[in-house]
């Protein structure tokens, strides 16, 4: 599909990228968004209202409109992008329900989250009901490869946070480490949800590939521009607080730069007391921050992310031109240029 | 199938009826062993550590042995119900991961608890893992109709947790609101267990809802038989504490017939206070027991428990008759005559 990136106007930033997609599916997303509230249902009102709370938050929807929109770039007619693509966003409210019981995080999307207003408990089992709704989602597309896909991202996510706990606070972790954790907790899922949405459209083994390379790729830059705005994001744009990785002692590329920057066994004992024991007093973030900015850490983490990035736009030379292609393209080119 | 339960020697126990289930299914078991081992393996090495501590920890692995007697009923004879079998067992474990870690659990199967050796985050994650690899396996299987079956009676054990969280410590809660948290929480995974390995040895409508009826009888005797052990076992044969579900204030049928027994209304405040408020002392749960005794309340459990058994048993009418359908009639029989 010739140089897609070369096209696209610089003024334009992520969140218009993303809008583009959405008003590309724009009838397929309203179904997906009903999709989901049917399926929140349950005689048990505490689950619409736990999952409700996360789900009608808002988030970006990220993952779903990849999946339509690889769908739809094969020209995919049938109805099983919207089962699948809901499928895809349930498992990812699942994963955010149980990644804040395990952060014990109190903020997200701009609201308190449900472990802080429900309990750890409600917000573990609701978590479990998402994920069996979007196994029983997935079988309405009735492709077993679907569901394979899927399963197989599943474990791989919880591989990766598992990974997550077992590095984190390790200063000693390189960029191939922490690469790994990424992989796992983050870009599988885009992965999966790109392929998938090749996969009901029935594309073949090649563009299913080249659309899971681009969901893989995208995922990972996309976890790059968050580990960097957690250090310098707005934080109503964010809806969460900066700084919450560092208060966690969370390894993430700005920190892996940081700690291998360290000029002397002053800074190394720093970033061992903070990060590797997070005992920390009120103002070590903000000279967390200010020796991030010396040594540019946030730029080489955007610098990295930027990599990706392109890697993602290449993917997307194996596959057909059209708007739905373009609109992807723009969406991986942009996504190092935003705030939220 | 006639009358099995006349047939039956009455020497016999529960875990006699176990074992000769897992005699005629035993190369199947050691397969279904095998594959289990296999799936709980990752590059995580945490993981399989987790895992493996309650999976190895024994269990009476019930409800795959239940899928594979279904399956062997009808003659099948490929390899599907194997990995069903294991799927099955793996979800087991996903929920016991998660209950404990509900319910704050310290000890199962005789050993501390996941959540204790490694803590919540460990085991909410690797229950994740578990459920994840149950749903590899059942795609394994190649029947959309057993992923159907099983991710449905996934979310209705989420449900039933949910709705076990919400009625917990509710001493308005009566035996219709109890069923509906039994039926949901633990006979839905006998039920689905029955059921798919009928569906996985292409055993027709008829045959299939038969088989779900049995198990969906025997989980609710089983679990009912559980309740009562939890005030009158012997701590070392159940591999837990006796009294755990008083301690959490837990609404189980021997509690729903105290409270309703209640004399005077000091008798309702006790269980106002012990179970509604969780307030306890160290001789409350003595007091409690002496109760139940006084009014035959964990009798009346094992009666409830022995009508369901009994239902399980009528189903097995609509079934062949054969050896594994005569084991299936026995460990109904005898489920509620068992110690731990």
């Amino acid at each position: 599909m010739g140089e897609p990136a070369k096209s696209i106007a610089r003024e334009r930033d992520f969140q218009s990228a993303v809008l583009t997609l959405r008003e590309l599916t724009a009838a397929d997303m309203e179904a997906v968004n009903g999709t989901i509230v049917n399926h929140l249902q349950s005689s048990v009102k505490m689950i619409p209202e736990v999952a409700g709370h996360l789900i009608n938050a808002g988030g970006k929807r990220l993952r779903p409109v990849v999946t339509l929109a690889a769908a739809r770039a094969f020209g995919y007619d049938g109805p099983h992008h919207i089962s699948l693509a809901a499928a895809v966003e349930l498992i990812h409210g699942a994963t955010l329900l149980h990644d804040d019981v395990v952060d014990a995080s109190r903020l997200r999307r701009g609201l308190e989250t449900a472990n802080v207003v429900w309990g750890n408990k409600e917000s573990v089992l609701v978590g479990d009901f998402l994920f069996s709704r979007s196994f029983e989602l997935m079988v309405k597309t009735g492709s077993l490869k679907v569901l394979q896909i899927l399963s197989r991202a599943s474990c791989v996510i919880a591989e990766g946070e598992v990974l997550q706990l077992a590095t984190q606070q390790n200063t000693k972790s390189t960029f191939d480490m922490y690469l790994d954790v990424v992989e796992a907790k983050t870009a599988e899922l885009f992965a999966a949800a790109a392929q998938a949405g090749a996969v009901v459209a029935g594309a073949g083994d090649v563009q299913e590939d080249a659309f899971r390379q681009y969901g893989l790729n995208l995922g990972i830059a996309y976890q790059l521009v968050d580990d960097a705005l957690d250090y310098s994001g707005n934080e109503k744009a964010l809806g969460k607080s900066v700084g919450d990785d560092f208060r966690e002692g969370k390894i993430t590329l700005p920190v892996v730069y940081a700690i291998e920057s360290a000029r002397n066994n002053e800074e190394a004992a720093f970033w061992e007391r903070t990060i590797g024991e997070t005992a920390q007093s009120e103002t070590d973030l903000s000279h967390a921050m200010q020796l991030m900015h010396r040594d540019n850490t946030l730029g080489r983490t955007l610098d990295c992310a930027r990599s990706y990035a392109d890697k993602a736009l290449n993917c997307l030379n194996k596959l057909p031109d059209n708007e739905m292609t373009a609109a992807l393209a723009e969406l991986a080119d942009l996504s190092i240029s935003r705030a939220s």
